[in-house]
């Protein structure tokens, strides 16, 4: 199985994409903006001003509203910054990386509704804003030297560049879990240094100095790996896949030889990482935990009452995630069983406790 | 109807697709590489070498095998002259340019093998290339200031950015015919002469100083605007639709309202519109004749046999680049039903004469 081929979310904008269901993503980016204004702060004091062309790339943007979410914010708070010191606003060039199967082209008409916003937003001061689209993945070069001011990436960074090896022992599993033996925790722990390290070297190389990096993942609270706020939810996941095995309609060996491509690290692992690698100093490290499905529950409490809904609303943003690499390796047919079960599971889940991810948001400086 | 919505090729790779059905365009790539490698040797003559990032556009890239056909040859050609004048290999970034309803999906699926014949075909001294797509019209900024080294552009120049107007009048035709009031061919000419105008106004703001342009679009051999070599493929697909109207299936008011936004100029209305512009030189107008259907004819005869095979070729071309646009129009229903009579047309139009299309290529220097 090449991650590449197989690791995109959920196309077009049906039920089950990831258009339709990645507000949990949303309500995640909404959460980093003030770390990402912080940045741009900083770079335009050190910088003494924006550069005539102000060049951003987005990488793992994926299709959807949320694509130029992050992008739309920072043309927003570049533009305030000029107003206020009265600098020359800049030609905004973006750039929208993810992999080659990603759906740009709904990303592409979308744009001009964009540039529409761009415009009536910020009225006649409104900067040319040029967006272009490009696929490939980040562990490995996307552009020339020196040629970025400003990399944005939210929830991307965290998918590894391929599942870790010698993990088979990784029993009715598909990611680290309370019951995975020893040797599967320090595999994902490695294949997360090499991957986030590559990352890191790749970067330097293309950004300028004193350019920034701010980057959201999903991570863990604590550094056990099996911390709850990491895991559960894949956890629940393998129990319906476990469900279909009693069935008889999935062999074992199925859920065996799959585990997700994918690591949530504790912050010291990023810390390490970033030192280690030496070309980033770290100017932010935030963290903040969000409900899996966020809405309606601003104030972190749930009503009994929502439960039902709630589970099927998580199912879905899970679904949207990782159904066309769980399709993939188990087969489409089985795809509606598998999530049906697993909305039952979370549900049974919610009725007991809180379901809640960890998120960090790491802001970097190249020196 | 908004041009940009509906311009654009036949998408997928199926029967009826531009991908399947581009290889007249194809022809007329490989004719004029020549005109673009002149190009490159006079400006690294110029620049003394080449920048450490090499810039280049494609304008009206398309979708299948054309999109990075002229791509590949520059890079091949920038490798050539580094290897002979021991030159360092620049790093490439492309930037493919279509409107917004182009499928940039289906070439960005094909990169990964675009990316493994380059670092076959030029080895270890392979300069990095990154390719990256910008889609949006032509007709408007799609790059910032002075930073594009080369424009290329292949059989897109000659769409206009709207159908011309007042050309009400232009009864049974759907483009410039000899049945067409002297006013169809003023308003034709003067939208062109207004859209590239434009065009070049635009490129000269993206370019770098001593830059290039080089562009192939299908024009006219000879003055009079109602020249066979440009004109007499789209009175047969008018006469087809005619056809329609006498089986009552269409009203005469649908081909009234009709009009192809294109344009096929005669060699000076080019070189007048670029002396008045006056950004660019011309370096080079090279032209040349293709069949309509190319294959197996490069003696330039014809066969008696080969005329169905090559009259039912020839409007699967065309229907590959008109159809989206004829489809919206007059209804996806009897778009089959039009193109098998279009192809009866172009049988027996091959039955007395040959069919030609005249294609010119021009190169500009930025000064």
């Amino acid at each position: 199985m090449s991650i590449e081929t197989v690791l995109h979310m959920n196309t077009g904008n049906g039920e089950s994409s990831y258009a339709t269901n990645s507000y949990l993503q949303e309500h995640g980016i909404q959460r980093a903006l003030h770390v990402t204004n912080e940045a741009i702060n900083r770079m335009c004091n050190d910088l003494g001003g924006f550069p005539g062309v102000f060049k951003i790339a987005d990488l793992g943007c994926s299709s959807g509203p949320n694509a130029l979410l992050g992008i739309s914010n920072i043309i927003s708070r570049v533009h305030d910054m000029c107003n206020e010191n009265n600098f020359e606003v800049p030609q905004f060039q973006v750039f929208l990386n993810d992999l080659f199967e990603n759906d740009f082209n709904i990303i592409f008409r979308s744009l001009p509704t964009f540039y529409a916003k761009l415009k009536n937003g910020e009225g006649d001061h409104c900067g040319p804003c040029f967006v272009s689209a490009v696929p490939g993945s980040f562990y490995s070069r996307l552009f020339p030297n020196k040629s970025i001011h400003l990399f944005l990436s939210s929830y991307a960074v965290h998918w590894l560049s391929r599942v870790p090896q010698g993990i088979e022992n990784n029993k009715c599993n598909i990611y680290m879990a309370k019951t995975s033996p020893t040797n599967v925790f320090e595999a994902y722990r490695k294949q997360f240094e090499k991957d986030f390290t590559k990352f890191l070297r790749l970067r330097s190389q293309e950004i300028i100095r004193g350019g920034r990096i701010v980057f959201t993942i999903p991570g863990r609270s604590i550094s056990d790996p099996t911390s709850e706020d990491c895991c559960i939810i894949w956890e629940l996941l393998a129990k319906s896949l476990v469900d279909m095995v009693k069935e008889g309609r999935i062999p074992e060996s199925d859920i065996d030889s799959f585990n997700i491509p994918y690591y949530t690290p504790y912050e010291d692992e990023v810390r390490d990482v970033i030192k280690k690698e030496g070309s980033f100093l770290i100017d932010n490290l935030y963290s903040f935990a969000l409900d899996w499905e966020p809405y309606n529950s601003d104030n972190g409490k749930m009503d009994v009452a929502d439960r039902p809904i709630r589970g099927k609303n998580t199912a879905k943003l899970i679904r949207a995630v990782i159904e066309p690499m769980m399709a993939t390796h188990f087969g489409n047919s089985i795809m509606d069983m598998v999530f049906y079960k697993f909305e039952e599971h979370v549900v049974h889940h919610l009725s007991a406790r809180e379901g809640r991810n960890f998120n960090l948001v790491i802001s970097l400086t190249k020196h």
